[in-house]
């Protein structure tokens, strides 16, 4: 028969990324376009030492139905966890536990934006958090990311010729793709313009306790008077992304609707994995884990930057990011970017064309995504070689 | 400040179930209101070992992020799964793997439906899918329910008077909430109007494997010549729900779609749940498990049955099911259901109130829901004898 789909569906591409990881995992290929974050990074031990105790001891709440809000002691958990490390205080009741951040993205679609709607958010920008927008027929409004954070006098412009904007979307730590972070400052100033159009922020903060460089900044939750800032938070980048875990930390009434998506969405996450999680939490010495993260991944990314400047022309820019796990390369006016992604792939390297994170898939773009935290440190010399050669 | 929501999710209400669920946790409170397959169907030691063994073996898949469409050893099983046990032949490209079968049913709306477009179901039906089509701001039409499913004129009459109709919601074994199976003659026909109306049939099939009494019935995913059906399978009443996984089969653009609205909705599954359960297909007797599962579910409804036919008084009838977790209660005509159900929960028996699962819950309603799966077989006898003096 012929199939006639949604028109929320039927215009959205497959995301271009987990297309070409699928190409990627060609074990022949130097996949630099993953955002996995490194194999080394899990902490094994301590998952297989708490999950097999769970199935000993507590094995009935980790298989049973549960509530849609989330295991109660992960909420309490995260809770003290955010306020500890991100100056954010919320009580338990203001965290609903999800399958992954993307689906607190996709949420904050569902049940803030009617069709028409627009949603202001950093170009380039996260491309599972476009595409989950774009999902709800809304209106996606670009603001150039510059070196410290959107370029405020765009910004004041689409609050004020976009009425219907519903929330600005921002990824203040060590962006994905372009591995810059908002200042203080702009933090601030951001704050403010969704105060003065009343919009609410939402905060997607999947990298934060990757900072390998630098200060830590408050994040746009902490300064929150009046209750306009969604918080995105995750545990695939710390703990391990197959579980699936994240939470969100919003005002209430947002976390009763929240919950209500829950239910139509998938009624809960995993409790295995919520069980097991807030066990991690309580039990590990996370700082010692971060700490081992971060040492990882700074070497990797000063080894890929080392590597860069050895092999890359002067005319070809790069970000240097205190953290996270990309950077973005924009290659000199008049080259042909797409052409470029599309010779390297040929020669068996694979980067993020940097159009796939446009808010119009179609603009130009002369950048493309490295990632530092999959590839092995050889396959990031050789890689970043091919790169060199190429250019 | 001022929260406003989107039209879709103000107009829901939290599920009534789960919200009555979290009051029936009150451990002094017989819940006959659950939906929870009993803590004694999970195959304890098989999921201990097996998720040890992989926590050893092979922890890294099991922790990274991976593709969208689901683990792919676990499709190719599930797809000899579905043939073996439904009759249902396909690929493992028709099959996509989902956080629960709430997930398939969200997709399906999401996918298959503009705002104002119709999908038919049974009334009653099962509330978690009409509040998740709700959710995309269809229209939902009720057909009702008679004891070998739904009324075939009524359903002619749907589909004629909503050519905006985009599929119709069936759940043809042991239906939720109802207890009534589909018989064989009414299946054909609903596939073959769907044919002549050009419209396609989700199939919603949780409870299949649970049948221990009367004969099995070929899935209308087994009669489907011409790709129009989306079945969804779950291993939450099988292996178990807190795990949070289950399956779709439907013709391969339908998957390739759902595979769009995964990305968008939560990225992928839980891989450690993914790599478990597959392996607890191929190294398990399912045959045998799922004939554990058959005997304890047939002895507590049996049991239930028996004290309904001991404690009620003749001018109160209910189903007789022939397989599943529950069975429907309808009161005289005159009385007060809702009056009823309140003065249940006063003695501490929660029920779940028929007009949940309407498709308009203000219309009158003079049944409610038992489950007979979660209570112990002693919270039987005591809640139907309390139900009983009430009556």
């Amino acid at each position: 028969m012929n199939y006639r789909f949604s028109q929320r569906i039927s215009t959205l591409q497959p995301s271009a990324i987990r297309e070409i990881l699928k190409t990627a995992s060609d074990p022949g290929v130097i996949s630099l376009a993953a955002g996995n974050p490194s194999a080394q990074a899990f902490p094994l031990e301590a998952l297989r030492r708490i999950t097999a105790d769970v199935m000993a001891q507590t094995p009935i709440p980790a298989l049973q139905y549960s509530v849609s809000e989330g295991y109660e002691p992960l909420r309490q958990t995260i809770a003290r966890f955010v306020s500890q490390r991100e100056s954010i205080s919320c009580a338990p009741q203001e965290c609903l536990i999800v399958s992954g951040a993307q689906q607190a993205l996709d949420f904050s679609a569902r049940c803030l934006c009617d069709e028409g709607d627009a949603i202001i958010c950093e170009s380039p920008s996260f491309i599972g958090a476009l595409n989950a927008f774009r999902s709800y027929n809304v209106k996606l409004v670009g603001v150039e990311l510059l070196e410290d954070g959107m370029d405020i006098d765009t910004l004041e412009q689409a609050l004020s010729q976009n009425p219907r904007t519903r929330f600005i979307y921002v990824i203040p730590n060590f962006q994905n793709p372009a591995g810059l972070t908002t200042s203080l400052a702009k933090r601030q100033t951001i704050y403010a313009l969704a105060r003065r159009h009343n919009v609410m922020i939402v905060e997607d903060n999947p990298y934060g306790d990757l900072r390998f460089r630098g200060q830590p900044l408050p994040s746009l939750k902490s300064m929150d008077t009046d209750g306009r800032v969604i918080y995105c938070g995750s545990f695939s980048k710390v703990i391990a992304p197959g579980l699936r875990l994240a939470y969100t930390i919003a005002p209430q009434p947002v976390i009763a609707k929240f919950t209500v998506a829950k239910q139509c969405a998938d009624v809960h996450t995993n409790m295995l994995t919520q069980i097991v999680c807030q066990r991690f939490l309580m039990e590990e010495d996370m700082d010692a884990h971060v700490s081992r993260l971060r040492t990882l991944y700074k070497d990797k990314c000063d080894l890929m930057l080392s590597a860069m400047d050895a092999h890359f022309p002067q005319t070809v820019t790069y970000t240097r990011p205190e953290g996270g796990l990309f950077l973005w390369v924009t290659l000199p006016q008049e080259t042909d970017m797409l052409d470029f992604c599309r010779r390297a792939a040929a020669r068996k390297v694979a980067v993020v064309p940097g159009n796939a994170f446009n808010v119009d898939e179609n603009m130009a773009s002369r950048s493309f995504r490295l990632n530092f935290s999959t590839p092995s440190d050889s396959q990031i010399q050789e890689g970043i070689a091919i790169l060199g050669e190429l250019l």
